[in-house]
């Protein structure tokens, strides 16, 4: 190559990604040139402690604390944002876009939040956001969906978006340990944060899943507003009950296109064992995406972790190095601009369900339950009652599993309403759909 | 969107997937001039036979038979070529990139064997070609290698870039039918050619192969110069043996940074039934490729077909209108331009491997081929002979299945040839590489 141009980078954050960036930048600058036809520099490094100690030396850098630093530097033109969390990032981008900087950001809850504000801010001021890293890591599903399937007209988005729960359940089912064991294990293994609970009650998974929605189908959609389960009260047993009826259980996020509008869930499904979904362990991730045209395209990587998600981030850099970027990102405005697709109501939700309730050991539960059941329209295609300890008493539980028929969220909602009423009950009352 | 402008396209070539590509620009031209900012204008079509009856009405359009119809008109900027074969299509594309025309093309054997020639030609004249539905038809493969994986040094591509031959495969051991038997059927439904000699023998997979490995580790490979082998000699027996032991037979394409340089070969191999390009089903396509920050990320969907090609080469338009192909195009050349990583040498190539004979049941026949294997320093792992009929003389035979330890290449050619002089044997001699 002869005389390439130099790109100034400047990067706010240097956490776990922020290091695997620069560790890249530093490994392999020969080949980032190449792809980029641009000399990738990297000017000046913000963070919040310039003197924690991180696995990577940053003195060839000026390291500061001070936003502005990058802000005035007229040689920077894009800004890798690894920020985490909505305050101070989100100020952070405003500055740096109002400042004529493009940012490469794998903010997703931020984006989740504040990506409509933030897109329209770039819009408004020609700037360019670029956000791969933002969602399934070292996945490509952003750009799968803005330049790959830009023929089709999206019918689903499915997949394994969170890493933590689908290691907690795979470890579970692997090493039949409970689910504490294993968030135990997670987080000394810095698989799961100190405070786990936006990765298993699928916040997480559902803030990925609202980005992915807004592109492929034009619609914003709250965190309210969409079915929402997690994985914290699925016992051993019922990753066990499922496996033996040929099923795992997977964290599941899906949009998909039906004939009552958009459906919209995130909740642990037992999907057939022998989908490549269902062979997702570990801290994968897992992407199907349906296109009217191309059909189903699967994709399953690294959702996390620092070289992957850096990755991803780099992709973002030199994407934007070569000038797609902009033009990408001009398309998704375009796109987001299309009459959305309306909800389909929660309660109009049809799939077939897998129920778990752990009652009394006593005469007529089951009857009770199936009778609500009745009563409330919902079908019954299997039941199976694990043989309990007889105490010779009142006191043993007994872990009923029931299988409906196809049926909808309202349905099962007025029958768990009723359910929980029951005094027979002595444990939280499980429910997943069935994908089949 | 307030005004856009048109971009005028010519198509050359309209079977099947041709007439898929028109199916799309008629169904879907709002949500096309969406995403390229720009309304498609299909303004001339040619092919060879103007009144070969098509399955969409070309009525709309000027069809001729004479490409300088396109070459002549002004207003069209981009060429859809979809014919096949080497001549006329390349004389055509060099003749429409002279004339100032881009080219979208899903010409395998066309890129596999000129590509070079043609690239460098749309270098040096500045034009771009555009081919992702080249390789695995509506998996974004090239997208992948050429966008999404550039911070990454690429380790290892494998994967079914051959849905007839999966489909082959697939079949027998569902069905437990015989190679003939399914690939009658497969010829019945159009899943295989007349003639399937590219497909079975390995050269289709192959040349897309040679196309991916140039791309990520621009290295030019012949067919001549990569271990490959087809699935022709595959006997319902080979499948069911291997399932027994664990095992799916897929016609794997792999390209892999080794310590002794670049391996490549397309053989039928033993891979474990519970990886997802076991799962890998049907005509599908699966490809997995490792970078060296990323990881391994995995894609599989429809390596043929009329829409899922289409569905690619549409998404090359779409690129190609916003002006990212262009971008891609000249990042790939540059690419090309890096120090090609140097081919291992075939002999050199070291995995488990499968064997099987069939022998004349007769006494002897296993220590004589043991002998041959362990005189050329092949080590077992297992022996498996099935029980034969025994019809009270020596006519009778018995399939013999030899499981190895790794070994190279070479030793198991030079065992090969000896074998192969042995009196005792009655048929081909199958074998196939294990990937574990």
């Amino acid at each position: 190559m002869s005389e390439v141009a130099n790109l100034g980078l400047g990067l706010v954050g240097c956490g776990t990604v922020g290091t695997g960036v620069v560790r890249i930048l530093q490994s392999s600058p020969d080949l980032l040139t190449r792809q980029a036809g641009k000399r990738l520099t990297l000017r000046r490094i913000v963070v919040r402690d310039p003197g924690k100690v991180r696995d990577t030396d940053l003195s060839a850098w000026p390291v500061s604390t001070d936003l502005t630093s990058i802000i005035s530097d007229p040689d920077i033109h894009a800004v890798i944002h690894l920020v985490g969390g909505i305050e101070p990032a989100r100020s952070g981008i405003i500055s740096l876009l109002q400042a004529g900087k493009d940012v490469i950001t794998a903010n997703k809850a931020l984006l989740y939040s504040h990506g409509e504000e933030l897109f329209s801010l770039a819009k408004s001021l020609g700037r360019t956001i670029c956000f791969e890293a933002a969602v399934a890591g070292g996945i490509p599903i952003i750009s799968a969906v803005n330049t790959a399937l830009t023929a089709n007209e999206i019918v689903s988005i499915e997949g394994i978006l969170n890493g933590t729960s689908n290691f907690i359940l795979s470890r579970m089912l692997d090493r039949r340990q409970t689910y504490e064991e294993v968030l135990q294990e997670a987080q000394a293994r810095g698989y799961a944060e100190a405070d786990p609970a936006m990765d298993v009650d699928g916040t997480d998974a559902a803030q990925k899943l609202v980005i992915l929605t807004r592109l492929a189908f034009g619609t914003s959609v709250s965190l309210d507003s969409i079915v929402r389960q997690g994985i914290q009260h699925i016992e051993l047993l019922d990753l066990i009950v499922a496996a033996e009826l040929g099923y795992r259980i997977k964290l599941l996020a899906a949009s998909r296109l039906s004939q009552g509008g958009l459906e919209v869930s995130v909740q642990p499904t037992l999907v057939r064992a022998d989908r490549s979904v269902a062979l997702t362990s570990g801290a994968a991730n897992f992407v199907a995406i349906e296109g009217n045209a191309v059909g189903v395209l699967k994709l399953s990587g690294a959702g996390a972790g620092q070289l992957p998600t850096a990755s991803a981030v780099l992709a973002d850099v030199v994407d934007y190095a070569t000038g797609r970027a902009a033009l990408t990102f001009a398309a998704m405005l375009r796109m987001q601009d299309r009459t959305p697709i309306a909800l389909q109501p929660q309660e109009e939700l049809t799939r077939r369900q897998y129920l778990r309730f752990t009652v009394a050991d006593q005469p007529h539960v089951l009857a009770d339950i199936a009778d609500i059941l009745g009563r409330n329209g919902i079908s019954i295609s299997s039941v199976r009652q694990d043989e309990t300890e007889d105490r010779g008493d009142d006191t043993g539980v007994a872990r009923l599993v029931i299988m409906t028929h196809r049926t909808t969220e309202g349905r099962l909602r007025a029958a768990d309403a009723e359910i929980a009423e029951l005094r027979s009950l002595r444990g939280p009352r499980i429910r997943m759909p069935i994908s089949d």
